[in-house]
């Protein structure tokens, strides 16, 4: 599978690791945060905390020896999920919730609820259907010249 | 499970509807267009594109009859998956495929690759850690608002 959509699909799009990633990303980083905030039984959390490390979104300290115990850094990566999540959370709360979003992302210097747009930072503009095009990257293989980025690939 | 963003990742969160939504768009509409471009069991991708349809993703119409052949649209719920694609797209290719991305956006008049950046239409502020808050929305319960959203969160 070479597709990186797909790559970032298989870490992120699992429900448990994007509830880890947003509690990390309010504040959440010692073993006991992310249990209050998660109703996740405590042998799947290790378990997605020990995966999410190995994959890199976090770095673990010991913060106390006994009892043993960790504290889990969100690493570069893990902190640039977070425009992933929140345009998830926007889109989420616009077709699958719309008058009754369990939350809303705000400035946190305003208050005001964020209304988040994807722009090209190259060109100053949206990114929309139809404004972008995909084509093949460095690793491409031929498979996927052929058909993944053919003749009906929008340009 | 009330958060909008774990309600998302179990949308979006799955390797094959991911590649569907890519492919359509970028162009596909027709049932043998995404076989074409995924190597993708054809029972596999019947059902996907059900569900997808069921959840609002796509509008389905008949374009013949003998044999019967469906298209399937994307509504505008489906389009706007597409910041989420992208976001997903540059995040992977900086941190899980660096030196050899099977593929890359482009601006679809220039062709320079996009550099997708998340900002605040309300400030014009870039989306970064830090600078936005969450905090309970109208269908917030009082358990999320003790926990999830409770006195860790950033603001």
């Amino acid at each position: 599978m070479e597709c990186t959509i797909a790559l970032a699909a298989g870490l992120l799009g699992d429900g448990w690791n994007l509830l880890i990633l947003r509690s990390a990303l309010f504040g959440a980083s010692r073993f006991a945060e992310f249990q209050d905030r998660l109703a996740i039984p405590s042998t799947t959390l290790t378990r997605r905390l020990d995966a999410l490390t190995d994959q890199g979104f976090f770095s673990r300290q010991r913060y106390e020896e006994r009892p043993p115990r960790n504290e889990y850094q969100l690493t570069e990566m893990g902190r640039e999920v977070l425009p992933i999540l929140v345009a998830m959370g926007a889109w989420a709360g616009k077709w699958l919730t719309p008058d009754c979003a369990p939350f809303e992302f705000v400035d946190s210097e305003t208050r005001r609820q964020v209304e988040p747009v994807l722009i090209d930072r190259v060109s100053g503009k949206e990114i929309r259907p139809g404004g972008v095009a995909v084509v093949p990257g460095p690793g491409a293989s031929a498979r996927l010249r052929r058909t993944v980025l053919g003749p009906l690939s929008l340009g």
